[in-house]
Order: C-alpha cells, then sequence, then structure tokens
C-alpha cells in the first residue's frame, strides 16, 4: 500500500495516526486503529486518571498510545504517569509548550509526538526533541487555530528539512479519505493524523444523536467558537478556538462571550448534562470541515482499508498523466 | 509534463491559472503567464474602464482573461464589455452571485470561471452556468471567507461529479510550488489558481518595498481583516476579510473597527497615499499563507516552469512507494 516514513520508522501498515480526541477517542478506538494497521491514540484530554486506566484496559495490549492537552497536563502532571506506565507507543501533547514533559517522555524510550499550529510552534517543538511533528490546519474538529492545512504542511517540512530532517511530519485538518492522504504526502507530509473521520466510526465514544446530525451536515456548517470552553469553565488559552457543529447552542452564545463568562456558573450544568446525554443542539458536535466528505457512520477497519486503496490508486492514476519526466 | 482535463479542455501546456489580482496583476503579468503555458488574467478589480483597457493592451495578442469583484461590477456592468470587447480567453468572478452577468458571458462563447468559498456558493455558481469553479481556501491572500482549501476542495469535488461533472475545478488559496499542484490534483482538482507566488514575480505590479517584506515574512505573519476595506471605503460584504500581511496599519486598526469607519474620511486619503507610494507599514501587502513558501522574486516562466517540473517528480515519486515498492 503506502509507505513512508512513518510506516517504516513506527512499523505500521499504513501511514494513518489516529486523533487522541478528547472523549471520543477512548480504548475501543484507539485499539480498532491499531489493529486496522494505523496507531490509535487514547484521548487523555483534561486528565481523569480513572477513565484512562480504564480505557487503557480496554485496549489492552494493543500498540497504543496516548495524548494529552499540555496546558491542562502542567495542571496535573501525574497523570502523564498514568499513561507512562502502560507502555505507551506514544504520547502526544498538543496546545502550549511541550518542554516541561519532553525529557520525561524521551527518557522512558517513547515516541514524543508533538501537534503544533504555527511554523514558530513547530520550531518549538524540534528544540524539545519531538519524534514526530503534527501540524495541524484551522480545518480541524475541536481545537486549533486558524493556519490552514494545506499551507502550513510544506512550510513546516522546509523547517523540519532545514533543522531537524529525521523528524516525521504528519497532517492533520482536513483529512477524511484517500484524497486527503494522498495531498497529504504530496504536501510534504510522512502520513496523516485523522479525528473526524475516526470519531465517525462504530467504534468511537459518541453519542447516536451527534453521528447523526454530522452525516446530515456538510462543510458549511462549522465554526470555530470559544463558548464551549466558556460553558465548561476550561480555562483555554485565547488563541486556541475550537471547531464544531453550529447549532441552537452556537447561535445563543457566539459573540455574546462577556456575557457567557458571568453566566458561567448557571450555563455549566445545562451544559455538562446535556453533554453527558450526547445532546447535539445544547451541547457541542466537535467535528472539522471534512463532515461535508462524511455520509456514514461505518467500522474503522472499513474506513482505513478504502482510504489507503483510494489513495494508492489516485496516485498511481495521476502518475500515469506524468509526460516526459520520470525520475527512475 | 501534467496533463488534467484544465490542460486538454483549455489548451494550455500547465494546469495553472493565474489569479485576477487586483492592482497586482495587470497584462505584463497576465501576459508573462500566459507566455508560460498557463492562463493569465488580468485583475479588473473594481472596475477602472482606462487602466483595462491599457492593460488589455499590454498584453497585446496573447490569450489572457480577465477577472471582476462580482459585487463592485454590479455596481458598474458596463466595465464587462469593455473586457469582452478584448475577446478575453475567460472572465473570472469572484465575491457574490454571478447569476447577473453569467448569459451575457456565456453567449459570447467565453469560459465563465466563478471563484466560490464554499460548498452553498458552489452549488450557485454551478446553477448559473460556470465553466470552471475556483474553490478558494481561507489561506489565500486577498478577499476571502474562511473555509480551507484542504477540505474544501474534495467536497466542491464531488458536489461538481454529483452535479455538473463536465465542469472543471481549480483550488485557490495555499498553492505556492510544485507539492501544491500536486495536493490539488490529489484532491480532486483539475487545476491551480494561484495568486501570491504570480505576485512575488519580477512582472506584477508590485512595489519593491512591499516584495521585500513578502520574502522575508512566514506564513505565521499574516491575518484575515477588513481594514484595508474601512480605510479604502469599500463597501465589501461583511463575509469577505482579505489576507495581508501583519504590519504597523494592521496592529493600529485591527479590533478598532468601528472607530475605523467613523475616521474612515480622515484615514483614507493617508491609506491611498501609502498605497500608490507601495508603502508596506501604512497600506496593506497582500499575500496569502504561502508568503513562507516564498523566498525570492522570479521570473514567471522560472516559477512555472521548477512547480510543474517539481510536481511531476514528486508524484512519480510517490508512485514509486506502492504495493510495497521501495525505491530509496
Amino acid at each position: 500500500m503506502l509507505r513512508t516514513r512513518l510506516t517504516e520508522r513506527l512499523g505500521l501498515r499504513h501511514p494513518i495516526i489516529g486523533a487522541p480526541m478528547a472523549f471520543a477517542a477512548g480504548g475501543r478506538l484507539a485499539a480498532a486503529i491499531s489493529d486496522a494497521g494505523a496507531l490509535g491514540l487514547i484521548g487523555g484530554g483534561y486528565g481523569d486518571a480513572d477513565w484512562l486506566t480504564r480505557e487503557f484496559d480496554v485496549a489492552g495490549n494493543r500498540p497504543v498510545g496516548c495524548g494529552f492537552i499540555t496546558w491542562s497536563l502542567r495542571r496535573q502532571p501525574a497523570i502523564l504517569d498514568v499513561a507512562l506506565a502502560r507502555n505507551p507507543k506514544a504520547i502526544f501533547l498538543s496546545f502550549d509548550d511541550p518542554a516541561p514533559f519532553a525529557a520525561r517522555i524521551k527518557s522512558r524510550g517513547v515516541l514524543l509526538i508533538c501537534q503544533i499550529q504555527t511554523r514558530k510552534d513547530a520550531l518549538r517543538a524540534l528544540n524539545c526533541g519531538a519524534d514526530i511533528i503534527v501540524a495541524q490546519g484551522s480545518e480541524a474538529g475541536g481545537h486549533g487555530e486558524m493556519r490552514g492545512t494545506f499551507a502550513l504542511i510544506p512550510e513546516v517540512a522546509d523547517v523540519i528539512a532545514n533543522h531537524s530532517p529525521d523528524v516525521l511530519l504528519c497532517a492533520a485538518g482536513g483529512v477524511a479519505d484517500g484524497r486527503g492522504i494522498a495531498a497529504a504526502l504530496m504536501l510534504g507530509a510522512d502520513g496523516v493524523v485523522m479525528g473526524s473521520r475516526f470519531w465517525a466510526s462504530q467504534e468511537a465514544n459518541v453519542s447516536a444523536r451527534m453521528h447523526a446530525v454530522a452525516v446530515g451536515a456538510t462543510g458549511d456548517d462549522t465554526v470555530r467558537s470559544q463558548v464551549m470552553d466558556l460553558a465548561r469553565k476550561l480555562d483555554w488559552p485565547s488563541r486556541y478556538t475550537a471547531r464544531v457543529l453550529k447549532n441552537r447552542f452556537i447561535e445563543r452564545w457566539q459573540g455574546r462571550e462577556e456575557e457567557l463568562r458571568a453566566a458561567a456558573d448557571e450555563v455549566a450544568p445545562k451544559y455538562q448534562r446535556a453533554w453527558t446525554e450526547g445532546d447535539p443542539d445544547e451541547s457541542n458536535t466537535f467535528v472539522g470541515e471534512v463532515v461535508g466528505l462524511i455520509d456514514q457512520i461505518e467500522p474503522v477497519g472499513k474506513i482505513v482499508d478504502r482510504m489507503v486503496g483510494d489513495a494508492a490508486r489516485i496516485i498511481d492514476c495521476a502518475s500515469q498523466h506524468l509526460d516526459g519526466i520520470r525520475t527512475t
């Protein structure tokens, strides 16, 4: 299928990593992704040790890794030990400076994956000794920043080539099918990190109602916002917003952030209840712009097999349309 | 080199169209792009008939087309006749509904290219009889919207395939080198529309000072804003913002839009003077996130030749990594 530095270095069949989505990416999803020949990651999120232990148990002895929200990890650094004790294949850090944790992770011989949103972040991650840089564009679901995937990937590829050429690069944000993988490789990535497409799988921890609205949505129907974080009283650094489907909750609060901040004590329990119930109207459905490419909820294995098969066919087909230049 | 439906349908050597950038894309740039085997477009912009006539004269008898800002064209529709009288190879409409002009363009046998920023826009353009849809992502320099190139292209490709499969698709926003063309083709495009990379050419109408700051900038240094339109007293519909380099002018006014609106009579002549002088501090440098991929100002022919050569090599190289074949 597709051989890249990522498949070789990590011993994967496919150059795909499952995004460690908080809540959605539990042990079942991570295990299914690793079983499919990619690398599954449990979404350590805001750091619940009991949840994390349970999800690692669910994943069993599969080679899975774990992701954390870096600014949140800084407030409860002990949760990293819970993950490291399970011999994870990789630790994935995103959102804020990975420096306080890099040495602990690397000294255990665990792969350090750093997700970044800007060129400047990429340099910081390289200086921390990241083994893999994940360049995440604004298209992505959930938290992120404003640079687009299409121009960010080649710019970061150039930074890596000039700075630390052995470091691998994955593209995140906008990848949901074989076209996306093929394009990411062309832009200079060694592989992809995929969130929404795995979120929309049978193995994800996602409510049937949220799955249903996502299947019916187009890419025009998402928006970046901070209101869900204000409603959850989460102290996200202001540079990060989260991409979600537009819904009643967003319509009510988007643009009224200061009011929401003031009303948070009242709104928070309602939001939490709606979230627990998987309510797509009064909490939020965290998906990226690729939601417009997703029209059914499928098993992970089927998603992966179709993607890599399509990518190989697309690349092969394009190579048939080249005139003149053959490098071999 | 790269053969696609676009090269075949338009009789081009390369699947590349030059963005009709207002001011920057005059007859000299359009001619150079067409001479290089791509399709050059004069940037009709806000509709100055004398300027347009002069620039068509500069392009001479080359097969070039012309672009207009649709909402502005609606206010002075006669300018379209100035362009149509020159037998343009194509008319490129962007920003607002192309319906009022589509029939006039198509009845002259001129190709109708519609640039869109959302899936919904794409459907509208197809219903107007567009021959080519240009899906422009937020990475792009100058005016645009918020959807990212990477997920927008495949979604629009699917819309076209289901609705009007003979219509061609080009990707805009984020394309500046061979990696970008190759990736756009993988995502389902038949070619690319390129702005910033041609803006950064010797043939563009751009001041040396703006070129110099762009060469030194990274992709992190751009921002979407409306302040330049307020300062120019241009009535852009609020959904559109323009991507420019961050500078003193942006720092002064970004986030103070209402104040700027009130001060526009005072600010406008100063802005206009700075713009005329090509001042990168007190007017604006309109470039996309790909500015981080551009490190010199070159002739168009050299840019195009390198891009298509690189794209062909990248695709060929990727095809060698399929099905377990290893060449490195």
